[in-house]
């Protein structure tokens, strides 16, 4: 933790020598995207900085509740004046410099401030910090190391960043480390109970009426132990969801007892179907999206079966069942 | 915070002063009960004590995972010689004594350790401490002050009744000192990814089924103020489901973005319709459960409806709209 912490300190001596501070992070900004963001730019201005939120996407609506984010500024290009503007760009988040989406943002001075592994180290000064559970917890660690008190719209931020990042605290990042910090968070008036319910209380009446169609489709197959769901145009048009929608359904198969592996076939187009497949240890679902030209990882992987979709049901499940009865 | 150390103190010197321990909590024991049983029998056996668990009903499939369950003893009434067999009951969770179950209980001298405001303080010697987030938080600090040192079992049974009775630290009770309790169990080797997909992950099939009917008899009104949604005995005998797992359905219609009542009818009688109302702050739906002779609180309350179901459906939405109206 030597490293990590003489990096901090270098992270916060070039924030104090900025006067014209521009923050981002990755396209599609997620929970620690967004809250790291929130936070930084109100220490920021808490060291007498001036500090602008520029992202390419807009914040889903389920963040719309985190303090200060009416003044985020969403831009695909960055404005014409940015290099006389600012003097410093904090980029957050983004493992590489492109994640922002933003042409020209290394024109500015960068300074990186991110915890993935394979961060390629882009800035002027890198903050990488692989063992943070999220970018918003290296944010309050530069709040303290600046001396800087926490407000509840800085604990209220950061405790969104933490606790999307660490899902729920479910997910591997859910380390002591991350518990320290929330305990933290929450003592500086960040409110779990509140966050949470805008975090996964607003969900639109169209993904309830989705759910309910694809999870009627349910077939169990191998003794229980293949899950498979199926989603076509027409139940968008009837339910008025749109695709990325679908997006997390597949979780519901997966957690069925006993199912090793979760199907879910997706028939928007007329060129193929689009197939997400998810495993619990084995077998390795990558193995399988590969026979279409598809990739992924061994429990998450996605490929495009052509033809229609009983068509892919069938070649799907026939290179899938010989890999689920033999694992 | 004087008192309740000194409650703790009062609760070691009672466990140390037994030899023989019997350990119980409330019928259909969650994963507070479960958890918080499993760690202070581990305890005591650390201290030299011999210790049993007996519970009136078994424990949810989703909490089989927790170490030494095998050996929790289920009984409807407490074996003939109990008096002789134990030299102490402790009795954890349990706002009084009858919620056990178990008929003579008091007969032994009973150590009351507990987190419910309203406790009876029916022990011998009790240990309440109403901001304790979970009774497992409270057997870890008497685990601090007897200086036995956690292992992994203790910390995985103490962090899954954390993280159960916080509701993923959703509830108001996760507080810091919940997430102080959570780094501590996690340090010493409690995996909340492992733990989350045993509690979350092992969901039966007719559950899903269920879940499918149900979502598809969703029905927004009053402006999408509120969501209904109905559930009847030909559909349980569809899908294999039993009348409990209806339990938590009632949370997907609350979550839809606008909706400020929920609304769960369940025809599974002749005699009536069970009805569950959720609310978001306002209105108060027990107001609206009194006027059925129902009752519960504020933002979640039940009653039964003569009729069928057409007929409860319209007479609950007589009673109920007007209220939303005026909220």
């Amino acid at each position: 933790m030597g490293e990590a912490s003489r990096d901090k300190r270098a992270a916060l001596e070039r924030l104090q020598a900025a006067s014209r501070i521009l923050l981002t992070s990755h396209a599609s900004p997620d929970g620690d995207a967004l809250g790291s963001e929130l936070g930084l730019a109100e220490l920021a201005r808490a060291l007498g900085k001036s500090a602008t939120i520029v992202n390419h996407d807009p914040h889903p609506s389920s963040l719309a509740f985190l303090p200060g984010i009416e003044a985020v500024e969403v831009r695909s290009t960055l404005p014409e004046d940015f290099e006389r503007a600012f003097d410093l760009a904090v980029v957050l988040e983004c493992p590489d410099v492109d994640r922002p989406d933003l042409d020209g943002l290394d024109r500015l001075p960068i300074l990186n401030i991110d915890h993935h592994l394979a961060n390629t180290r882009y800035g002027a000064v890198n903050y990488v910090d692989d063992e943070a559970p999220a970018v918003g917890e290296m944010v309050l660690g530069l709040a303290d190391a600046a001396n800087v008190p926490l407000t509840v719209t800085m604990a209220t931020n950061l405790y969104t960043a933490l606790v999307t990042d660490t899902g729920d605290f479910h997910y591997s990042n859910a380390t002591p480390r991350a518990f320290r910090a929330a305990e933290r968070l929450v003592g500086a008036g960040a409110i779990p109970t509140a966050i949470a319910e805008h975090l996964h209380e607003h969900v639109p009446e169209r993904v309830i009426r989705l759910t309910a169609e694809v999870l009627s489709t349910l077939e169990m197959l191998a003794g229980g132990r293949v899950a498979l769901c199926w989603c076509d145009r027409e139940m968008l048009e009837r339910t008025g969801a749109k695709s990325e929608d679908t997006e997390n359904l597949i979780n519901i198969p997966r957690s069925i007892e006993g199912v090793r592996v979760a199907v879910l076939l997706k028939a928007f187009k007329d060129d193929g179907v689009r197939v997400s497949l998810r495993s619990r240890e084995e077998p390795d679902v990558q193995q399988v999206a590969r026979i279409f030209g598809g990739g992924g990882h061994k429990n998450a992987a996605g490929c495009t079966v052509p033809g229609s979709l009983p068509e892919a049901r069938r070649a799907l499940l026939e290179a899938l069942l010989p890999i689920v009865e033999s694992a």
